[in-house]
């Protein structure tokens, strides 16, 4: 399983369920692999809301707290990616804010591409952030007073952000379903009894029972109220799509359905593919689990060369892992997984995995399997070479630490000591999803990015930021006006 | 001791100090008293803000968390007053923003009679709030563009909000205490090495052996940088004094210093005017622990009668006191202080209380005291009755619950069955304070307040926000533009 | 997976390793799929015994206590089955006492058939039992004073107890392991740097990179002191050995290797064994992960029909999962796994798991592959219909409860609602595990007991114990010799 | 108040009462004062024994775990003292065993002075001990074998232990009360409805509105059982009583009756007994909080100069201090009490407190007043001074680091930095107890002790078991009779 540090997110919102807070707890539940960091549930009754969030495993977060006061039929939810830090507290989603149009709650999956510059507006025309989550930008825009005349302010705060983005978002009476025109993050809509439900992932409705109705389509917005559910087209003209090809390789779950195929099956097309571009003599098919399982699996069927699992997953592996001191420094690379020695001894091994970042935890899989006596070891990976930084939402480390940056698949083998290593052709990756390629996005493969991204406003913002250049301007202004300061 | 709900706080901030957030720590707890719900600490280290807030006592807060983390020589915390419901984490200061003009972390003593006037106005040019403390109206109105020509909008915001304020700010280079022009609550300046520390109390000095300097003024604002400290008058035309005078009666700690008199010094005289205002007949004076302890002991001194700790007090009781069955129920009256019979068996009794709220803790344990024997039970009390609610911060419950709500001294002796209930009058309080009348608050005793309050537009628009009678405004705009909605 | 209420537990054991109380900690972590409710680690550093145990995962005790007190060069760790009730935390092994011979303590892994009449002998001589674990018992028996030309008491011990155990015990310089003369449970030793380490499993030695050296005999005892390592034999007549065939079936990890095998090998057999045995038509073989994926490998890969993994498991399931309300029931179902509709739909499919106990699980499964559109659904179990008791350890439900009591596969089909049921014969699990029948285990399967069990005699002492009938001798004793008693 | 390391315990227990756990729990609550470091409740319903213990404060363990779970209308409870490590969770009592007459419970207060010779008699015979308990002892003790014609063991047992020992126990259907022979320790007995109590001090009496019947005499063993209560006199001669003086002293609450006199009484008296013997020139006279303020008001109304509470004690100090770093390691003196400067500054004032050990702490007080400008400062300790270690249950620090030990009060008070320090001499201290001096136990002033107390025996045999000296023996005696060992 390749390591990516995950910018991701998971989201769900639920409508005329009585147990709605409990939906969007299973829900969050079955998002759990999209965020580990944080989760959080507001829910809705009689225009009050309800709210809970904590940092952690959903199951951690709401087996000490509960569900019991989070009342009402409608409910929103949202479970965050994993970094370090307890000073992120303050940024756990759904945010919840009162403005003169009433409470809003909002859950937001990806990554806007003009946050800086529009944070920038907003802060001079004298808005005040509490968080440095995207999501309160969004809000702001939405705020606005509605100038009669023009378009409404929310349909208006839509056109205004760029990148990624599905957001689910709660009124005092609504549930409602956005996404981004190019459609990069998944959201689909299920029913389940009376009522609706909107999701990141379809396994999600598949836990609680509930019926997979469509996607939200990218720049649709969808409305569900008491008047039943209705769609409004955010978009005139219409965008190209630009569906994540990640969530195929890697992010989505293997149950989930995304444009009518399961991911399970991309995944063993995939494995397929790899075997028709790459014949490999060997005596056994081994994945690294969980990530490189269905393509393992898939390079074996169309190979014919049996398929082994050769790697033990330790399923009690949790967060809690007391650090090894230097006596058993190697020992997290076996903790996780262990190998089968009698598998692999004098054996010629092909090893699957999912995707390669760094290739260090590749590299001791393969030293495992060499000590543990495999004639040859032959890595595939089930996607091609990632070169190119994504900035729709996955946090990719600098560009100078991937290991296929400006580098052969022969160099790329000598530095994971394997016998070869291959990757998957975008071609091959493509046609495994069964979706157009115009449809997808393979920027972080082939470098042709959907929505301009201003890398250097950005990152000076950011720098301006940390080095805390910004003079005391609230004193400042003070002064200005009082030359005579009486000193104590 | 009184059972006040209380509505009340502490703050605390540090500068130039190198362990500033410790220093904090230990300030807060020492001004714990006014506040157990929850706390919180900002630090700043070259411009960056580190934060930790929990709901609790600041020692289960931080012995969990620790203060490693809040880096820098500056830092400000918050203590809050205790209430039900934990759906109030949101709420716990310091609130920390990011503005067009930096990082502003903020912390506040007091209640805004104007705030939800200021609020509605706010909305209505598209702000957002986040939480609903008074602090986040201010920081609105803190960060709003300064127009050239005019006055900066810090004093501007401290010019716009009314009622009572004691608050301490902190900007990415400075600390900031500022004073409301009446001086509702305390606020003070203190000296530790080459540092500066605010205060709401002098006690938390005393417990870091910081050197007591003077009291912020009313109206005035500090700012204390690399510059050294300067004073800045808000306000041109100076309004009347209104100190609080329920700190001196019940809230601050007997070793603070309050307009240069210990608090302790002011409730011993407190005892002494009662003695001079009602001379009984009696064996013994005992106080109820702790709230009448000085009070007891004036009356003692100025009266000759012997002083006894009749009621003696657990120490070790909790706020996890198991809630006792019906069985035991009389219970939770016994644990926090129990009787010695003894002392009271055959005896007429003084007992001294600091104030009476709605009777019923007053009533047991007069009913303690007959049962255990005592011949008389005079009962006395170290404030007038309380008649009036406070708006600038106390939180009285409704006056119809006030046990001296249109009743005479002996309807309450009746209902106390106490064989007599006697009082301090409004002048023997203020006489006890060492303090001219016309420069305190005596609201909730003569019902004479010194801000108005528009009780009537605030409870309007509170009860709208929870009737949640707000129609679903942001859809309806965007309805507004679009009436071809393609329903799913 | 099939849900065994497990009565069941990993010890460990390390000597003459600087950090040997890290080294247990990781082997319980490998050792952890035999017992989640409790675990213990009890170090030695001179003479000293450092101790600490807890309720709950491995992962979580020792990640809140740490180990850093756990000092010394020797070590032994235990972790235990999953039942409720924390009032068994007493129970948490290892137990350590002091004795006239010094301090031991002792981490036990299986069940004493005669525990019962050993507990009434020795507490009819004065015995008190602090707990309710075979382990004391053990303890006492050794701790009796060694007569002289008698045998000692250590070896006199292991020969009164009777049943399934196999021992880690620590006195003040030795580490000791123990397995009984029929070798029911499992007890490896393996060689690290100077050190040695015992271990139920030799997945343990895998992940701390110790050597797997050798297999302690049935009826062996292994001291490990300074002198190095010492066996000895402590039954001169070999007893027939009876390795329990479920530890291949079910319990242990399949990276461990038992009798030359791994366990993974013997699992992958059992599913080509079930193919010999049943040749069924179908489009698919899919497991019930995880127990029955190397069966379902083992059969697809004898058979030729393709291997699917149509179900898809959870990995952020914990304990701490909400329980589900009515209205959502069914949902423990499918939070552990979710079916890939896609891929059943219209298809045959065979379905494997290890075992089936009461079927109740096993009938939802079938239910949710007819659901998704299966055409039909084949149940194949890698092991024969469990039918009688344990008395060595495993916790099976009663015998009215097992699904295949007193009936045929038909039934058994009918009750599931599967086209067909079939189970893998005694011999063809047998042959699986490449050891020879008559040195296996298999009572449960067929009923014949290697080591009598006296289940009358412990089910009386059982319920006298639960019903209090004792009576209240201790002052019955005192009262025979004082018949005045003075009333109050 | 004096810090003594205190090896000390509060018992309590209840019959007949249908929320004997609750009460039990209240009884802890009261009983608080008597040991910090853990608690804990075993109760009793139908023979079945429930058990909860915790490291921590009453109201920390069970506000936790709930009491819930603790069934049945007896049940008896323990608060054990505080010290360092958490190693010692093992010897949480109540302790509870099995033996051959059924299951006991036993809470102990107090010290057996032949605890060694006892534990080394019974280990010889082969018994093992889990804790380092003295109430392990006992119940060996107990749970011997009735030999036909010989006295009960119950019996035996209670002759055989020496020293201090106030016991409550339970068995299956009985609540036992016993007091050793002197009476050293308190015990007394409650009535509370149809039901009965027992408890270390009244004041649990008062919490949970129980009558106080009378103490337990010493020698006594009280049975309450369905039966009624019955006493039984352990021992046909009397021994002298030896009740702890220091109870009055220090350690039971200020509202316990301890033979008809509350210990509120007998600390004013001992207040008033220093007035007589010091007369003071000074204006005022200051406790040390809490020990201090019934001796402080005893010497202002025997001597009339006015009693002041100059210093304030911070009710929120808890267990759970951050520890200061460098920069403020004076904090932890003042977190406790502050000073009141304006009450002391320039004044004498007479400083009581009721015991002095090391004196570190009353020097810091004593510079404290200085400091705040107080002209002099004289020490009155309402005890003599304390010159000899405790054999009986109070834990001095070694006779080498008690202040008083071989030095004059000049001397003391030149270490205290003080103008004068003097103690109550040994007859002023029992006039005020209003006991006979015989009946009283004075061994740490006077060094009379009325047990002998093998120091030597026991200081070798806790020695012998530090060093790790003893040899592993378990293993020798097997080696013993097996020369050939069969080396690996």
């Amino acid at each position: 399983m390749a390591e990516y540090p995950k910018h991701y997110c998971g989201v769900f919102g639920a409508f005329g369920l009585p147990n709605a807070a409990e939906l969007t707890y299973y829900g969050l539940y079955a998002l759990q692999h999209r965020g580990q960091e944080s989760a959080g549930i507001v829910s809705c009754e009689d225009g009050a809301f309800f709210e809970s969030k904590g940092m952690g495993l959903v199951s951690a977060i709401f087996d000490e707290v509960g569900i019991e006061g989070l009342r009402g039929s409608m409910a929103i939810g949202h479970t965050r990616y994993s970094t370090t830090g307890s000073s992120l507290a303050a940024n756990a989603q759904p945010m919840t804010i009162d403005c003169a149009k009433g409470k809003i709650a909002i859950a937001h999956n990806g990554n806007l591409t003009n946050a800086a510059a529009l944070r920038t507006e907003l802060e001079g025309k004298g808005s005040i952030f509490s968080t440095s989550v995207d999501s309160e930008i969004i809000l702001h825009l939405m705020a606005q007073p509605h100038l009669p005349g023009s378009e409404s302010p929310a349909a208006l705060a839509m056109r205004r952000i760029e990148g990624a983005y599905s957001l689910v978002m709660m009124t005092e009476n609504e549930l409602i379903g956005v996404r981004d025109p190019h459609g990069f993050r998944p959201l689909s809509i299920g029913k389940l009894e009376d009522g609706w439900v909107l999701s990141s992932e379809t396994c999600a409705f598949d836990l609680i029972g509930a019926e997979n109705v469509r996607e939200v389509e990218p720049g649709e917005m969808v409305i569900i109220s008491a008047n039943g559910i209705e769609s409004i087209p955010l978009f005139s003209d219409h965008d190209s799509r630009a569906f994540c090809v990640f969530e195929y390789v890697y992010f989505a779950r293997p149950d989930s359905v995304i444009g009518s195929r399961s991911v399970y099956r991309a995944r063993v097309e995939m494995g397929r593919q790899l075997a028709k571009e790459n014949r490999i003599e060997a005596d056994l098919v081994a994945p690294i689990p969980d990530g490189g399982n269905c393509a393992a699996l898939g390079y074996s069927l169309e190979s014919g060369i049996p398929y082994e699992m050769a790697f033990v997953r330790n399923h009690y592996v949790g967060r809690s892992f007391i650090q090894p001191t230097q006596a058993v420094r190697e020992i997290s690379v076996r903790v996780k997984l262990n190998l089968i020695r009698e598998l692999v001894a004098g054996k010629r091994v092909v090893v699957v995995d999912d995707s390669i970042v760094r290739g260090t935890t590749c590299r001791k899989r393969v030293r495992n399997l060499k000590e543990a006596g495999a004639k040859e070891v032959h890595v595939l990976v089930s996607c091609p070479p990632t070169r190119h930084p994504c900035y729709y939402g996955i946090d990719f480390p600098d560009r100078s630490k991937l290991l296929a940056y400006e580098k052969s698949t022969a160099e790329i083998a000598q530095i994971l000591e394997a016998d070869s290593v291959n990757y998957l052709s975008v071609e091959g990756m493509v046609a495994a999803t069964g979706q157009e390629g115009s449809n997808l996005c393979l920027a972080c493969f082939t470098g042709d990015y959907p929505v301009a991204f201003d890398e250097k406003f950005d990152k000076v913002h950011a720098e301006n930021r940390q080095m805390g250049e910004s003079t005391p301007r609230f004193i400042d202004e003070l002064r200005g006006g009082k030359d005579q300061l009486s000193l104590l």
